[in-house]
């Protein structure tokens, strides 16, 4: 008999606890895996020893619907990098600790870029300690820039409320008789595939976004408002979807200060909507998607929430066949009908590598995305999940605040 | 025969196509009315004689379901505020010849309060003239600050986007193991029912929202602070709820300047969240809900929904029974069972003011909601839509931009 341990890492997403649920109940189908402990705050749970028996935490099968539901991540998270082992073996000590204490033989770690660095590490310095403790990675991120999966669970439920809102913001836009330039801001600060995701809406006769700015792309104001006065002389409300990430003038995203020399307190919409104001003078909006666009389970993709349950099982069954240091990915067979596998990769070629939008995804002129892109991003974000509600709201799963604290 | 007209004015809701639908099938049934005109951009197209025939436009009863789910306002909507005509009656001239040459004989006007201000003015002008036009306001705001009614259509369906995004807003807050504080703006710049409502979270056991501000409470930055840091003594996840409309130091919202003398260029939220960092210094976002809590159908409350249409509806009936002048208001018999009906008040009495938040739905410290005041937000927030999709994105009916220009 052995135990296993799960915890959860990086940024909030709508399928992270999906995927928690996918070890969970594969986990109970395996007469040798007996606790299953779930780590507080990712892998810092492992380091202090602050772990839950998600046995007693989930105690139903209308307890694994709610999880599977709520957003964000039930067993916290953390933006822990682990050191070289090679270097700095102390944490590593305190884990190897954990894991003996608690007889654990298996390991999956959700998240992105830093918790693949973090499998990666550990299995080595594990293998390297002849301790028989399998590390496996499951992927997530709503910024889908995780190389070798085709995608990553998470990035569909955002990219589907993105172009929901989208959608809804175009029809708020166009209702003044005056011109307007209404500029969305969405989360990618390295690479474009959630904005580029909201041309979807290209395929539904729309003709916003109008302009598509991703970081791939070097980013010139000058450029910019030509764009917008082009599309302004087509369109009496422009649309323009802008990653976070996009590159500006020095100081304006880092917070210091803004191109007039203030303090810049807010992000690139907003700097783009003031930069409108002033040199073209129309009216003008930015919106900023914010933590909504990771977290609104109540839109989510029944596609993403799914596979991202699914891959987290397969996670388990990958660590049960004696394998270590593997990130579970997704492998695309096509498009139409969209069919998946799911196979795995060696962690050190998914840690800290990232993955771009592709340029041939992106049109000639840099400023919007190419229609066959949208093959790509349409199977993901398809499906709706059959929510559990209480006084009409999306009901959650959540374990008292004092067991994260 | 008579043909009738009908207006959007004021912010786009989710309901406010609804109450378009309401008017335009109980025409529809009624063998004396004719055509039936949408005035592009609320009052400015009779002004103007920019009207579309809606029987041309609306063909089939899917077009009918689509334009129920369809957020904003599908002729486009304006900010005009007719002169008094005892005064100024040049437009109001304009106006009559629309109403002639179309052969109008009754106007709907689907608005918050400045609309009601032109339901007033115009009904009494037509009536000085002789002339049989019915004038009849079906109310929506988001903001809820109608008087004599209930509630408003739309504010509902925001209240619910409100609830939702709030309790998806705690799941994010609460991941890292550091202490935060995330304060939501919420839209209402004299009223806090909006911000008020996001208290439904009490009764599904949340203790989110910890702290609301609503304008009718007088604000201060010292009691924000004291309330703030008492709340972080017991949450590590402090969730906060502004009204964007809360009184603040000189210049702050007004665009002008903020209180370090810098040009400032965002909302309330953000300029919290900044005194947070600067006065308690722990981890801080500010959230602005902005346009979505005003466009986000594919979140909208049946509820909302339904009763939009019925006002709509019960208007035409009003206005054939011979009244004019009246505005459509709901009046509740009870909470539970919930019962709404539908009544009429002087156009007057409901046109240019604002029907605060009572003190009662408010703590005696001003900083939260009592949970009694959650039996009146609860039944408004019910039912969800099922909504048509395309490529699994809620479809809208929209006529093309040109109609628009």
């Amino acid at each position: 008999m052995i135990n296993i341990a799960v915890a959860q890492s990086g940024g909030p997403t709508c399928a992270i606890n999906a995927s928690l649920v996918g070890v969970f109940k594969e986990s109970l189908k395996v007469p040798k895996i007996d606790a299953i402990f779930g780590s507080i705050n990712g892998i810092e749970g492992i380091i202090d020893n602050h772990l839950v028996d998600m046995k007693s935490m989930i105690l139903t099968n209308a307890d694994i619907e709610l999880l599977r539901q709520t957003p964000s991540t039930v067993l916290g998270s953390c933006r822990y990098k682990l050191p070289d082992w090679r270097e700095d073996e102390e944490v590593y000590k305190k884990i190897v600790d954990t894991f003996k204490q608690r007889n654990i033989g298996a390991f999956f770690y959700i998240g992105g870029n830093d918790s693949m660095d973090t499998v990666n590490k550990l299995s080595e310095y594990v293998y390297e300690q002849g301790l028989d403790v399998k590390i496996i990675g499951i992927p997530k991120t709503i910024d889908n820039d995780l190389c070798i999966t085709d995608h990553t669970p998470g990035f569909g439920s955002a990219a589907k409320y993105v172009a929901t809102t989208m959608h809804e913001i175009t029809r708020d836009s166009i209702v003044y008789s005056i011109p307007s330039v209404t500029i969305v801001e969405i989360m990618g600060r390295h690479a474009g595939w959630l904005t580029a995701s909201s041309a979807v809406l290209h395929a539904m006769g729309e003709t916003a976004p109008h302009l598509v700015y991703v970081p791939e792309i070097k980013f010139s104001l000058e450029r910019f408002l030509a764009d917008v006065r082009q599309e302004m002389s087509k369109h009496k409300a422009v649309i323009v979807a802008v990653s976070e990430g996009i590159e500006v003038p020095e100081g304006v995203q880092s917070g210091v200060v803004d191109n007039f020399g203030h303090k810049y307190l807010s992000g690139i919409g907003k700097y783009l909507e003031e930069i409108v104001r002033n040199e073209i003078g129309c009216k003008v909006r930015s919106v900023e998607l914010n933590v909504m666009q990771r977290c609104s389970s109540h839109v989510g993709s029944k596609t993403d929430i799914d596979e991202a349950e699914a891959i987290g099982a397969a996670g388990v069954r990958c660590a049960l066949e004696g394998n270590t240091g593997k990130v579970m990915v997704f492998k695309r067979v096509s498009d139409t009908p969209y069919t998946v596998v799911i196979d795995t990769a060696a962690a050190n070629e998914i840690a800290n590598n990232e993955k771009p939008l592709p340029r041939k995804y992106i049109n000639s002129a840099g400023n919007n995305i190419r229609d066959f892109a949208i093959d790509y991003f349409m199977p993901l974000i398809q499906g709706d999940l059959q929510l559990v509600t209480e006084h009409g709201i999306p009901k959650h799963f959540a374990i008292h605040e004092s067991v994260l604290k």
